[in-house]
């Protein structure tokens, strides 16, 4: 598997005069393959195939798409160590990790094509025709949901397997009958690379047309920006930082005809340590906290940022032990050079605001591994100071102490969108638990009790989302089965003749779909 | 029933200095009550109630939901004649039309009570865990989808009753958990508040809180861009016009939290007259049209705007039969001086056009009546002219001829998103339908045969919706079942302690409920 360093314009790679390097994460050495960068004639002409293979695309059968997905998967795991051994150069993340991330990719993909097959998720309904009603007569009418269209998906800088080329929001988009136009993470473009190959190969086994998957790279802005403001483009799906996807937000919304975003974007994933649990095990807590927030460096969507407990000895046992636990964490190597450079920014940004106070540090290491930091705060300094609820990706988080329950409480209503919450209870704790609850389901897409946030299974009952500014759609998940909704439309037939149906609503049933029938399912 | 004019703000009427009248739609005279203009005081207070009474709400079980869409349902219907009288005068709709629009609207509440109670559409799923499974256990995951918080609903201007104040939008909204604000159209006030109290009584009789309903009227936008604004907010239903539409999804995309706008803007609807079918039942065909083109003076969001076909003798037939027919509709008085204005401004821009010619106008009545109008032009003309594909609301249409069917195709490619097109068919037109099928799967939400788009069937398999701008947001529809999941949004429970878990979700299945278990439906 050598790479080319070429952009995958649906089945005619290309290289261009414009390159750029990736970068060993660890040792921060440019690494040898020159990378094309895609022009804004790369992305019209990925667009313009995605766009000529949608029909046929969205035609195929489920049954179809599942094997192209499943056909993926099998590319994917015949590159053997050559896809982990690339993300672990590209990302520094450890290779025990990328072989789990790996698995999970493969994994979801493997799971949209069992949805597939299951044959529910295109939700045929019929409501067969009333000519004998009165007043007047009921027409026939079938219903199935189809791909939106070509759907622009953007690499996430963390999961350079899971959420990126072959990651979630393209599984989901190509379950759906989208094409898909990747646009590959910068700081990874050699894994990008043999994900996008290893997809195109796919393509070519299943007999898929060209144009139903393209890869774009390349620094600039500018490519992601002509990409979602591309005509043929129908829906985005963004993992990043909040500041890019409220960009990519607007340049869609000012569309001649806009699109929908589906952007994952910013949490803090707030833990509350209720009174019995953690006058019962404040060690316990701080050394799984501490475990949470180091994993990864922190880099995870759902790291917990943000602890909130009420004042008192058991808390100030949490604290100690939290320093203590800090104290030993192995410090890793941050994603690129630009990541760590923000958290070290918003570090000390946050270490600078008012009522704000370090509590610990964990080891320094080299240049470019992540210094991890836990500060303390009180309710009072929290409630006052926006600042104190803004993300910072990595090994941060903030310890919020209230004077009482009715603070804490207050604390949650004044909290942003979430991904999740997360309860440390014991049974003692119901009451308060019971009392939250109302505000946490307003305020995050997952709800947790004694576990931590990082870690987000994929499954049907997954939701990865949340109220903004955790997504930029609270009503969408882009972890989990539920995730091929947001690239689906419901089209309705009318007293169509058989032949001008698709196959999932004629007559027969030749597909043998699950099918809603007058309502009954 | 008096009308009392007041704000109906949760279960405290309130009255305003600043009022304004209805109009007798058809004589022009003002009516007598004086109807209180809302206040930002009252928009804000309608909130703030709403998001008090969320928690309560959309707590209750699907049944409780059900009970009171029923309620409200036999509330109307307890009106009797008093409000299709009130909404014949405020709208100048017949009353025939408005007895089958009251029907329609308790179908529709009683659809979503039958919906709610066959347990489905909360789309309760349970992943159990696996504490044996490796590398790692899984956690106990269940998801549910909940309101997602007040909803925002505008009254339309030509449904007083189906797409008003206890229409479609605060059916499903109410069926979804959210309580509603609604804010009147202002042509037709009485008709609101008949409506806006029959609701208040069945929350009464149900006993649900205070907040889950309100109603604010006045001519001013501000009191919908005031309701759109606040924070209370989590999404808005809309039926109007696109200048309306865009205005309020800038609104709602500016706030601090955005929040998605589900607003029914701008269709004309396209019907294609294939060949044989044109040659075998041209004169069939023209009246037909103009049957659906009159009907109501044109005022549906699926009133059929444009016609499409293959010049040649038959389609001269077809437009000498539209014509005859046209002359001998009746006029019909429009919904307010402003819409008939708007309309007659509209004729008057189409015809100024170039390549635009007159074929027939219907016949002319009172000053307020729809003066019925047909317009032609050539392809060309229309590929070169976006005007010619404007809306125009009323009877007013336009027949397109093209040279040849790829001509045809051309134009069916460059139509804008339609709530409908339709196809006029025999046996012998099917591959000139097959060809357009993919274009007409891209551009409209249904595609009906032989039959024309006025007349909106209520149930599962509708799609009243379609790619912008027909609405702004094509993933959806606003009649049938499917309009609830515009205000839903998935929870994910993750570890919960039974106590802690929705009645929905809790061991035992207590609301006996259907639910996904482990992926299998």
């Amino acid at each position: 598997m050598t790479l080319t360093g070429e952009l995958l314009v649906g089945s005619r790679p290309r290289a261009r005069a414009e390159t750029f390097h990736a970068v060993d994460a660890t040792t921060g050495q440019t690494l040898p393959t020159a990378f094309s960068c895609a022009t804004a004639e790369d992305v019209g002409e990925a667009c313009m195939l995605a766009d000529a293979a949608y029909d046929t695309y969205r035609a195929t059968s489920p049954a179809e798409r599942a094997r192209f997905l499943d056909t993926i998967a099998e590319e994917l795991d015949a590159l053997g160590d050559t896809l982990p051994e690339r993300a672990h150069r590209e990302s520094g993340l450890p290779m025990a990790r990328l072989l789990g991330e790996r698995a999970r990719t493969t994994g979801q993909l493997r799971l949209f094509a069992r949805l597939l097959r299951a044959g529910r998720c295109v939700d045929a309904r019929i409501d067969p025709a009333q000519p004998e009603r009165t007043p007047i007569p009921r027409a026939d009418l079938r219903q199935i949901r189809i791909g939106i269209g070509p759907v622009a998906v953007f690499g996430a800088s963390n999961f350079p397997l899971a959420f990126s080329v072959a990651g979630g929001d393209t599984a989901s988009a190509l379950a759906a009958g989208c094409p898909v136009v990747a646009r590959a993470h910068p700081a990874h473009p050699g894994t990008s690379e043999l994900a996008g190959r290893a997809i195109l190969r796919a393509v070519e086994r299943c007999g898929l047309p060209d144009g139903v998957f393209s890869l774009l790279g390349g620094p600039a802005h500018a490519i992601g920006a002509a990409l979602v403001s591309d005509g043929a483009i129908a829906a985005v799906g963004f993992t990043g930082s909040r500041a890019g996807g409220l960009a990519l937000s607007a340049i869609a919304a000012a569309r001649p005809v806009p699109i929908p975003v589906f952007a994952e974007m910013s949490s803090i994933n707030p833990v509350f340590l209720l009174p019995a649990a953690l006058a019962t095990r404040a060690d316990a807590l701080a050394s799984a906290f501490i475990s949470s927030l180091s994993m990864g460096a922190g880099q995870f969507c759902t790291s917990p940022g943000l602890v909130l407990a009420i004042a008192g000895e058991s808390l100030d046992r949490f604290k100690a032990a939290a320093a203590r636990a800090l104290a030993t964490v192995t410090p890793q190597t941050m994603l690129t050079s630009s990541i760590h450079a923000t958290y070290k920014a918003g570090v000390a940004a946050l270490a600078a605001r008012p009522g704000v106070h370090l509590l610990a540090t964990g080891p320094e290491s080299g240049p470019r591994a992540c210094h991890a930091t836990l500060f303390t705060a009180d309710a009072d300094a929290f409630l006052h100071d926006p600042v104190l609820s803004h993300e910072i990706f990595g090994s941060c988080a903030l310890i919020v102490s209230c004077p009482d329950f009715e603070t804490l409480h207050t604390v949650a209503r004044r909290l942003e969108g979430q991904l999740t919450v997360s309860l440390q209870m014991d049974a003692t704790d119901t009451d308060q638990a019971l009392a939250l609850m109302p505000v946490l389901e307003r305020k995050a897409g997952r709800i947790l009790a004694n576990g931590w946030p990082t870690g987000v299974e994929v499954c049907p009952a997954m939701v990865h989302g949340g109220p903004f500014p955790a997504t930029s759609d609270g009503r969408t998940t882009s972890v989990g089965t539920g995730a091929i909704e947001r690239f689906l439309r419901p089209v309705c037939y009318q007293d169509l003749p058989d032949a001008l149906l698709p196959a999932a609503l004629r007559d027969g049933n030749p597909l043998a779909l699950h099918r809603m029938i007058d309502g009954t399912d």
